[in-house]
């Protein structure tokens, strides 16, 4: 019960004992915490990355991550998913995906690994020098979403989220990623510790319900760094909310991407960037 | 002025154009948001990593980051560091931070590097399987700090936070990382886009001016996650204060490190977990 590391696998929460202080006084309690766990991602048979997650939905998750990373290009290039939870015999529990995809799609995952080799960089991802920076995202397709917007759809969508967080109410401190159509009405949403794979989770139930990314918009409960945009822009989803601030970058990607960027989407407004 | 590219080097913040829409209200308006910059970390004359970071005291940050990622182990390792920033000829504007270290430490380096070329994972560091994954903590020293906090010093330090935040105050969105004595008072404090370059930037500093870092505790504007509580670790700092939530992970990697963690720190009080 006061093991972290405990806790079922797909709850996403594990119940905590903690003190809590206010003024002099001191209370015991039985609190909740969100679960972090080492994710590995293997993709026909070869290890390819560990992610720090909360380990539920993680097929979406993994459907999401190999995409959103341009590892495959489309749902139908992954054949099978299976999900292991590994509690004994190591250090840590974790959890395990494994894929597979298509054979043209681990021959370019093998090509693009092979060009790797020797790199070891880390911060973005594998990036060790400027040289092997792109940050150039892909140009959503204009299907018009946009301008059909409904015109409190972000402010409808800002009010129904806390609705579809029920592990932030109960940790107080969880990410999500939901998805919303023209009226700002939430059909998806995603939590997880980290906002990219809240994210991730999103794109990959989306991808694998076949529910077009092209016609909705996906509102954040976090700040818009230029890799959510980025993920964004990969499947071609025309519009970004989010509730807190944007850095300088996610305003540039999102300008190039042609994506549309709010930040700091509340009940009672937002604010959007002249050019993104 | 609009361009979210452009700006001072040193400022961290951008002016943008905005649109705050509220109610049926669109008021045009000049705002400010963080920047985010890729920054190359050279050591040695070799590229080691490519971080998105706010492009000011990028000393601190790159010795911050050099310790605690471990690729040096103490400050003297350094023995120069310089900071160039690049605005032309490339797609985007970066900074680059070239520094110079003892022998010992760029052949241990090197050796590592080796060790992990043909790795090409993403997510935790390079690290690509479960195998390779060691979450395994410094044990920091009893230095009887956390004997010596006074009651209300975490209160203090959460109510002392946001005179510190001038770039929050202007963006509404940066992470800060401060440095506070046993009564919570505040010596230093930096500003980032991401929580874990606010981290490094404060680590940096500390160890710059030969600041014990077994004599305070870092106090964080974010969640605790693994990252954050592990690079802690690696300096002995006795206890992590975070405003938001802890991870799972954050709270087993703490306990493991001997590291007292609180999080939920506000003015108010706090919340303490057991055997964390």
């Amino acid at each position: 019960m006061n093991d972290p590391l405990d806790g079922a696998d797909e709850r996403g929460v594990i119940e905590q004992k903690v003190r809590r202080h206010r003024g002099g006084d001191v209370e015991t309690a039985l609190d909740h915490v969100g679960q972090e766990w080492p994710v590995a991602l293997v993709f026909n048979g070869i290890s390819h990355a560990v992610m720090m997650c909360t380990p539920r939905e993680l097929e979406a998750f993994a459907v999401g991550f190999a995409i959103s990373e341009g590892i495959v290009e489309r749902g139908s290039d992954i054949r099978d998913i299976e999900v292991t939870f590994h509690r004994e015999g190591v250090a840590l529990p974790y959890a395990q995906v494994e894929l597979t995809i298509v054979q043209q799609a681990f021959a370019a995952l093998k090509e693009h690994r092979r060009a790797m080799a020797g790199r070891t960089g880390c911060g973005v991802c594998g990036i060790e020098s400027i040289d092997l920076l792109d940050l150039s995202p892909e140009r959503v397709p204009d299907t018009g979403f946009v301008a059909r917007l409904a015109p409190d759809a972000i402010t409808r969508a800002a009010s129904e989220l806390p609705s579809h967080q029920a592990l932030t109410r109960i940790t107080g401190g969880l990410h999500a990623a939901a998805w919303c159509d023209a009226n700002g009405g939430i059909s998806h949403a995603f939590e997880d510790v980290g906002r990219h794979n809240a994210l991730d989770k999103l794109i990959g139930r989306l991808v694998l319900d076949r529910i077009d990314t092209t016609d909705g918009f996906v509102f954040l409960s976090s700040r818009a760094s230029y890799e959510l945009v980025r993920k964004a822009a990969r499947v071609g989803i025309p519009m970004v909310a989010t509730i807190s601030a944007p850095s300088s970058l996610a305003i540039a990607i999102a300008r190039q991407a042609g994506i549309r960027l709010v930040s700091f989407c509340r009940e009672a407004g937002y604010v959007e960037y002249e050019g993104a």
